[in-house]
């Protein structure tokens, strides 16, 4: 027993030596190619954290995949939404024919693409449904209203959390390389916001915006409805952790997904790269759960939804990009996926100043 | 006489007529694909302007090419950059062998490179000079040091500028779709900066930075010599426009050269991904020589230099992505390639709420 408690004690020393020694050689080969130190600027940080996460000096993300988790909310009936809940289905419908903003951007960045019910309300069409990317893992047809009663059962939030880790054990069978999350859902900023204000401690009016366009009414009410879950739901069960009490109580089908998705990342050391408000609430989600499981978590975009940019800055994460997006499907992370890759590569690539012949800094 | 007048003003009210009808035709197919309105933010912004310019509701920029213009500099001796002159020389030797971070992330974004010298001390290497990417269009070894008299003559101006607008003909019989333009030139950020601090009259402590990363004492040379040269040489002839002016008192062959490949794309309607902070100096210039010809440019990267921001600020024009690079090479322009891919990719392919039988903003 001791032995074993030492050997594990030596080989997570071990662990942490070859850590630092991969961290120094990272940091030697950025500063030996041929450019000004630091003058690839986020790229660089970008390029150390995938070679760190995947244990090598030549990281490698250039096959990918963009998984869209879809769920309805039952909370999308109250008024909060710009448009109705039945969107969410005739969406799913959309990614499956290739005509949603996220099926161009896939193409358009080569990534496969993969589409997730974990919970919409309605039928889909049985053709589409056949789909070989679909994939039919619904809990229930969509959340009960946070308003009456909690989200989701324990039973349905496991059974999304698998479904989003069952996506990452079948990346790591189809050799992806980097796998980016996001989603479709009517009424899920809403849900977002609750579990941003319950789970950050934040005012309902800092992280409630317009969603996919809601008036100033609508607005209102969005926000009232957000402080009364956030009131109603208090107290956290004492055997069970904030963020999956909140997660049942206050989430979504397709939120816990994308949760139960980057956990398995982490597991597997898989880099994932995260859409926009929805995404960020399923990544704080899988950091209350696990603390140390956003180290897989590459933040694509600052959402133009209000509260987004607050959000990442408690959460103390930067986002790569900012171009006033706010749809969601992943769009954000489709985006990030070319320079995700240009940064490993870089570092992969790059000549160094002793194998070009290039001088270095003037010692006058 | 008249009747040409006559049918030359209709011809020019039928073109506003024309371009007017075809902002609405794209205001009007963003409006009707699937996407809440506006949720796509700036790739919305720059698909429509891609339309205008290709005159089309579907812009295409598939292929692209990177020209990089190399130029050394007078000013370079002056203890103003934190690595040698001969550096530039050895630079282009790294392009041509494909080991420098643009040609990483040239074949990273699916773009062909060109590399222009227009100006470079020293000898390259005849091999080198044999790969048939490189163009040699050298107008001297070198510019003179502003701080004694004009960088360059008006001939080399003209011939550098004339290198420049070469690449947009070639560019155009290779049926490149999008060129991005950036430089290699080490003392080019004191030139780029006297260049804003003339022609947008800016304090040089404002525009001067770091560039490579030269210490302390070399930015304060850095801002003196911006000063000194913009006093030096004030009062612009007045039979010339003070962007000529100072392009030849205080710019640099490659200054001109995407100065000149700037006013040629203009002219062939050809968008053009501006690099950085010496990149914008030339399409600054490009702008005095003729307003109107920045409708070609789009704006890649906001560098990390200190000043980029501000002149962008200034110049009333936004950066599509700020990720602290300030490499130049056009590293940045390449980034941003597959951004603008992207949004002419969703102008075109997106299915509308119609096609795909997707519910519009509820009427509740």
């Amino acid at each position: 027993m001791q032995n074993s408690l030492e050997s594990g004690g030596s080989a997570a020393l071990r662990a942490a030596g070859d850590r630092a020694s991969l961290q120094r050689a990272v940091a030697d080969r950025l500063r030996s190619q041929t450019k000004p130190p630091g003058s690839l600027g986020q790229l660089e940080s970008l390029g150390e954290r995938l070679a760190l996460l995947q244990n090598t000096l030549t990281p490698r993300v250039e096959i990918s995949r963009i998984c869209v988790f879809a769920g309805s909310h039952g909370i999308a009936n109250s008024g909060v939404s710009a448009y109705p809940s039945l969107v969410t289905l005739q969406m799913v419908a959309n990614f499956l024919a290739g005509g949603a903003a996220v099926c161009v951007l896939a193409r358009a960045a080569g990534a496969s693409l993969h589409v997730i019910d974990t919970g919409v309300e309605g039928t889909l069409d049985p053709q589409l449904a056949l789909n070989p990317v679909f994939f039919s893992r619904s809990q229930r047809q969509g959340t009960r209203s946070f308003l009456e009663e909690c989200a989701m059962t324990p039973a349905e939030c496991d059974g999304a959390m698998a479904a989003g880790a069952e996506q990452v054990k079948l990346a790591l069978k189809d050799g992806i390389e980097i796998l980016a999350v996001g989603e479709m859902g009517i009424g899920n900023t809403t849900s977002a916001a609750a579990l941003f204000a319950a789970l950050l401690d934040l005012p309902p009016a800092q992280v409630v915006g317009r969603g996919a366009g809601i008036d100033n009414s609508g607005l209102q009410r969005k926000q009232r409805a957000v402080a009364t879950a956030v009131a109603k739901h208090a107290h956290p069960r004492p055997d069970t952790q904030p963020a999956r009490h909140w997660l049942e109580a206050v989430g979504g089908y397709e939120i816990a997904a994308m949760a139960g998705a980057i956990l398995a990342a982490h597991e597997a050391h898989l880099p994932v790269v995260v859409d926009g408000f929805i995404s960020t609430a399923a990544a704080l989600v899988a950091h209350g759960l696990l603390p140390g499981s956003l180290d897989v978590c590459f933040f694509s975009h600052q959402s133009d939804e209000q509260g987004h940019r607050l959000v990442l800055e408690q959460m103390g994460v930067s986002a790569i990009l900012s171009l006033g997006m706010r749809l969601g499907e992943a769009s954000g992370a489709a985006l990030a996926l070319p320079i995700l890759r240009a940064s490993a590569r870089l570092l992969c690539e790059m000549a160094t100043f002793e194998s070009a012949g290039v001088s270095g800094p003037s010692d006058a």
